[in-house]
């Protein structure tokens, strides 16, 4: 997969810098099950962060938006957009027996960069097909495509992997030593994302059935069994 | 609930307006089926965004870090801390005719404003203890309190509920009026989140049982089911 990303002055944590990853094989599977980030970028000198949908090929992400949004505006001058793009997946409640060492399991993944719009309408049509695939395996081949229209109207912005680091917290409660003859219950709560039975839209005819790629959605589930 | 937040140039969304609720009830029931935010600031001039957990109390919300992390350090300044924080819910895949019509239904809030450490040692407790009970109601009664030298180690920011907007889609998906002949399936698919059974920690006393409060915890999802 290539050599780790490098640290920078930014990407690494200043607390718990033991959970801190940088290979690519761990990064790009945090990325892979996902597909909403938030996206953090400036604006007149004040923070904002958008709920994102996103895909990852290869060293690249994606960012979906509209034509008229702020960001997606702002990618399309010449120097682009400076992001920050953050994907988290929480895994469990971990309960200890004091209140401070309370926590989660999770699997984080916070990419810094210069986010661009992607002009070429081939290559939007591709992402596009690519983020829907993302959502659910399958799906891009039994849909209309996007048209000249449609594609015009959609935004996506371009982020390269390059300052990137992943954070992971697994396992059970790390409880003081002389808090472990207490009489309080300690563990961890597994929490998970799963898919409910698909439901047809109001307007469906009902000779069309529910395609078979969505029996196969929770294989995608974004949260990982067993952590 | 008091009146609905006012709108301001920064809370109003470009792409799709009529997705937007200022009104207290719908600000505060998102807010209060999630205990993970993403929070932004700005560093050296660029956006930063932390998965950070919260919890809500009336018309503040409260930010859980350490005392070395960036934006706590920040915080404690006389001037605060800018952010942004946003809680995003995804309720469902809503997969439409064409690929432009792709979208999800979600439940959002965004809260811009200035953050400010808690200094206060009986406030942080009770925060922390808020916490504790957000992630799993009961809780707070079964550990061991945080005590001086924790509450030391421990930063929270508050940050008011002034500029506060939500943005939620729900309902099928939109289909061209021309693309509902098509043969494609079209309908929703829902996603929730759930918790799995209880794991003990491997040095518990294997006497302690599973704590009934735990029991309860599906009805604290925070995917509203029926979305």
């Amino acid at each position: 997969m290539g050599a780790d990303y490098p640290t920078t002055d930014r990407n690494v944590p200043t607390r718990n810098p033991g959970r801190a990853h940088y290979d690519r094989t761990t990064v790009h599977a945090i990325l892979d099950s996902g597909f909403l980030c938030h996206l953090g970028f400036v604006r007149d000198g004040a923070p904002v962060v958008l709920p994102t949908m996103y895909v990852r090929h290869g060293e690249q992400i994606y960012l979906h938006g509209s034509t008229g949004s702020r960001p997606m505006l702002a990618g399309r001058g010449e120097e682009g957009l400076p992001v920050c793009v953050t994907v988290t997946h929480v895994d469990a409640l971990v309960l200890a027996r004091s209140a401070m060492h309370h926590s989660l399991n999770y699997r984080s993944v916070m990419v810094h960069g210069t986010a661009r719009a992607v002009t070429d309408t081939d290559h939007k049509a591709a992402v596009l097909d690519a983020l829907v695939e993302r959502v659910a395996p399958g799906r891009s081949q039994d849909i209309r495509p996007a048209d000249a229209r449609e594609l015009a109207a959609t935004a996506l912005l371009r982020l390269e992997l390059a300052e990137v680091s992943a954070k992971v917290r697994e396992g059970g409660p790390n409880d003081d030593e002389e808090d472990l003859g207490l009489p309080h219950w300690s563990g961890i709560v597994p929490v998970r994302t799963v898919h409910g039975a698909p439901e047809p839209a109001a307007d469906l005819d009902p000779s069309i059935p529910v395609p078979a790629y969505l029996d196969d959605l929770d294989r995608t589930l974004r949260t990982a069994a067993g952590r």
